[in-house]
């Protein structure tokens, strides 16, 4: 199963053990055992790909877990969690009680820091190299591994102008591939590519290569390597580099697949003091021929042959319904060819959104901003204001980022801003840092905001419709990663009433209100209820959080004894508080029937990684749990 | 009042039919007008100083309001507002129903989009830029006045990322003073140093003065000015700059207060397409001595003398409880004398937050990280990983640009940092950008979060020790502006029980549940309604939203038929519901009595700026409006 490498690894202390010449192979054992494991149990691959000699390097030269590794976003951590101690493990990741798809700090001392969001690397290695500095540790070094596109986010910007000019103990290296999980786009993409087509980053790589075989000795290796990466640094000086004009020492352009030069380059930085930054060069994907062709796609590729490379597509026996994003997708091309003031806008997800198909037929209408949230919110209020009608697609968890550009910017403004919040809910396997679960309940607070979320893909194209109607102001729409649920999801469009829910079904005693996708667990388990139990319960979606349909709460609180509120979002704070506020209000009228409220939704709690099946029996909001959580009450009625 | 020429200048048409000659001495009246009425109706003064010729030249230059004039962060845009229509209103800033001290859709046109927060001009000018070249209008100008500090925060490095690749009309003119509110910070600051510092800065100074004076022709100060910029641009290259690497053309840097000059240099810029960022050089207080000497101060001075500048401070007659900042600012002093393991964080406000003091005993052991909310928290975050004890002091409303890094690098890894929110609840004269009245509704959704509000000063002083103790995991303590209860503030500091309130007065029928500052009114009513009305209501300081008491509302609702919640903070989400969701709960046992709630804070709206006084009577929640409230329950026992 393991290389004979591989398999003598139970920790970087046995790493450090083989002769460096060893490390080439070890590399090739990693790359097979990777694509191996990951063809039948899907996960991140071709970022992890990119990374096999920069890890082995990394915790070859350094003193993990003593000197402290972080790794940005985290996805390229799966070396690095096989090389420490989670070789055995590694086939149960993001599986529910496996390990985690990411760096996870209660699971290894190796994981110096958890990550998933991106670009926070620097920001948490300096405070790091800080501690060690108040500590009197002036040897521990701190390194933070950071992609090109995740430097497009604004924190790690703010981070590097903080650490410039500390006199901290830090090592930044930009993985430079070009890419995050679509193409890395912005100024500083082109800024990179202009360093690393250079004369000077070829020349310098020539030199690399003739010096570094004939030279074994580390002390004259890093004399060497001293003054070739200064002449290198002084020819991107006039390259103007960025790094440099923030307080870095920056040293490369490097190939950061020859892992031997890397233990060599690593080994020399580490005795330079002060904030310093490497810049590699890797390839996404490298080593598995259809992830290098086609980094986007074996980002995270499901299953495939570990061969061929080829991905392996069950096809379904009858026709599936549409993934949410494709609705999107295709729905925004729709409205855009109608209403002309309609643009698209993404930060680095259009193919995770769907967006890519509107780019492709629109570009001129189309922006991916890069990793940016903030900015991609105002500047979205800025096409606003000037009479334009954005649709923002953003990952829900992601827009945790722009929270105040949100306030500020777009709902203070009242500016018609759509914001799109994909990934809403719980998403599965990339888990705590990926579920979409704060979004309800930390927008509803905010004034001028409508938010809703649709049942299914005809409701989704619904609220897309209403929303880029004239005078809507600013919309929310969220919903969740995955399939819809019919396979007919070509309706004709219609404007829904704002604020204003619905009755899906009639009952008695108990109702259940929800909104958005989870409305249809409340469906299925009307359903059971009502063929295994006899049991006839209303069901209602409230479609808009806010403004919340009072006269549907108003209506349902007469006739029922029971509300079972229903989210796929956190109970503090969302609609299951909606309804209990509203409720209290109501009974402040003595005259009134009041009913007792019971919300389900997620606990207060974070939620681990695992199938969403599970995890929505974890949180008692699947099928089975609404079924028995009606029982209940119907067996129970004051 | 004003000069003989702002006189007759009622809008920027009035100002682009002046000679040029004249808009040197229209600087002079323009800063008079802003001193005279600033001495006697506080505002921010020294940021509007240094941009009153770089104000003249814009719309003397530009055609606003078609062209669209972005003014970051807004505090540095009197002049603006004076010379756009609203001289006369001038002296009404930031009072209740007066114009605001912040750039305001809503008030003018030639307010194009508005401002308070910073680092968000970049993005809004862009957004605008593409909305213009997709409505075909390609001669509009599209400029953001940014000052260096702003610049430190990430967003504006997300735009500049973003933009430098587009093909848009964006003008970014760089306002340079080395000051944002406290000097700035950071790898940026330095570079920027360096660049005005540099001799081909000085050489093309000189000869920017030498030819300008002898070249009226617009087209050959045109051909001359490209030429000279290009040479210096090719010189700063050299000098590895920051904005040329990210795509925008630069041009400078050129003294921001030779009027004349700036009119050339922009006419020219105008003439050119696509991305470009000029950098001018200016004072901050330019024009007042005091102001100059110590723009940190006068920033936002108060009330001062018109012709001296010096501060007006009244001397109260009896000795006034401190400021809620510099209990703060003191304490963590005490505490860190205590433990060695006590840092300080300030995303560029060490002076308003009081941390200034601690930096200066205590240099090595307090960062101020720059404008990076994002940055401050992570950063902390990784601090706390290494065994710190990180209180990272960030203003309530800027707290929202780290919600994501609360979730994802604070609460998700259980880090002990302790988030100190000042300027919470209404804030007063700044107005709905910097009302701090999200952060109660915004985090109680976040698991793991402690959450707490002293009433007075004892308590934050008790809050803070708490905080700090061993396994506490992340805090957060959040207090208002300004002065707290007692003079007597230096009381010795306890541990409190966390998650337990206290009664402070027991009555009957209704009680008041408050959280924080806001408390105090509670009080003040409940003494109102006992020496007017006879009637002894209960009066309770949750002190902690999370975890909530619910021994104590199990408490309070056995014994009181009305429950008024009270909180400086959004009612939906906040305190209030946290109370209706447990009351809710509680209603499930039906042999439990179950009393009204009535929650007063802030409503579903912005609100707007002007005496915390009048806001609090708006909102409903001033001592008189409560004391209506509790006399209405009083009078409709159910």
């Amino acid at each position: 199963m393991y290389g004979v490498i591989l398999s003598n690894i139970d920790s970087p202390a046995d790493l450090r053990r083989l002769p460096v010449s060893d490390l080439k192979e070890l590399a090739t054992e990693l790359r097979r055992y990777i694509v191996d494991t990951l063809a039948t149990h899907p996960g991140h691959l071709a970022s992890s790909l990119g990374t096999v000699e920069l890890t082995i390097a990394l915790h070859y030269v350094f003193n993990t877990p003593d000197d402290k590794l972080i790794w940005d976003v985290g996805h390229q951590a799966y070396s690095h969690k096989i090389l420490t101690g989670r070789r055995d493990q590694f086939p149960t990741i993001r599986t529910y009680g496996g390990i985690s798809g990411f760096p996870k700090m209660d699971e290894s001392p190796y994981d110096a820091f958890g990550t998933g969001h991106s670009s926070t690397s620097i920001s948490a290695a300096l405070g790091m190299a800080i501690a060690s500095n108040l500590q009197g540790n002036t040897t521990r070094q701190h390194i933070a591994v950071i992609g090109d596109g995740s430097f497009t986010g604004g924190e790690a910007f703010e981070a590097l102008n903080n650490a410039g000019v500390s006199k901290s103990n830090i090592l930044v290296i930009l993985n430079d591939n070009g890419i995050s999980i679509d193409k890395s786009v912005g100024g500083l993409s082109s800024h990179l590519t202009r360093i690393t087509s250079s004369r000077s980053y070829n020349q310098f790589k020539e030199r690399m290569w003739l010096r570094a075989g004939g030279d074994e000795s580390r002390s004259r290796t890093k004399n060497f390597l001293s003054k070739t990466l200064f002449v290198t640094k002084t020819a991107m000086l006039k390259g103007a580099n960025l790094f440099e004009s923030l307080g870095f020492r920056y040293f490369g352009p490097i190939d950061g697949h020859d892992v031997e030069n890397l233990v060599k380059v690593l080994s020399s930085l580490k005795e330079i003091k002060g904030p310093r930054l490497l810049h590699i060069v890797t390839k996404k994907g490298k080593g598995l021929k259809m992830a290098e062709k086609n980094p986007v796609v074996y980002h995270a590729p499901g299953l495939f042959n570990a061969e061929t490379g080829n991905q392996i597509s069950s096809t379904p026996s009858e026709p599936q319904p549409p993934k949410y994003q494709d609705v999107f997708g295709h729905t925004i091309i729709e409205l855009a060819k109608e209403n002309p003031r309609i643009v698209g806008i993404t930060p680095a997800m259009p193919t995770g959104c769907s967006l890519n198909m509107m780019m492709e037929q629109m570009p001129s209408r189309c922006f991916d901003v890069g990793i940016a949230e903030q900015h991609a919110v105002t500047f979205a209020a800025g096409l606003a204001a000037q009479g334009m009608v954005p649709f923002c697609n953003i990952y829900s968890s992601f827009m945790q980022r722009a929270y105040d550009q949100i306030i500020h910017d777009v709902a203070l403004q009242r500016l018609p801003v759509i914001l799109c919040l994909d990934r809403a809910g719980l998403v599965g396997d990339d888990g705590p840092t990926h579920h979409g679960t704060f979004d309800l309940a930390c927008l509803r607070p905010i004034p001028h905001l409508t938010i809703c979320a649709p049942l299914d893909e005809h409701e989704l194209r619904h609220m897309m419709y209403t929303a880029q109607q004239p005078n809507q102001g600013a919309f929310v729409i969220r919903y969740p990663r995955g399939r819809s649920v019919h396979a007919d999801w070509q309706s004709p469009m219609e404007v829904l009433p704002v604020g204003k829910g619905r009755c899906l079904l009639e009952g008695e005693r108990v109702a259940i209100v929800s909104i958005g996708h989870i409305g249809n667990n409340a469906l299925r388990a009307a359903e059971l209820l009502r063929q295994e139990h006899h049991l006839e319960i209303g069901v209602y979606d409230m479609r808009f959080l806010k403004p919340i349909d009072t006269d549907l709460l108003d209506n349902v609180a007469d006739r029922y004894d029971h509300i079972v509120t229903l989210e796929d979002g956190v109970v503090k704070g969302g609609l299951g508080s909606a309804v209990e506020e509203y409720l209290a209000q109501r009974q402040l009228d003595p005259t009134r029937h009041c009913p007792l409220v019971h919300p389900l939704g997620i606990p207060d709690e974070f939620i681990p990684h695992g199938s969403v099946d599970l995890l929505q029996k974890q949180c008692g909001i699947d099928v089975a749990s609404i079924v028995a959580t009606c029982l209940r009450l119907t067996q129970n009625v004051r």
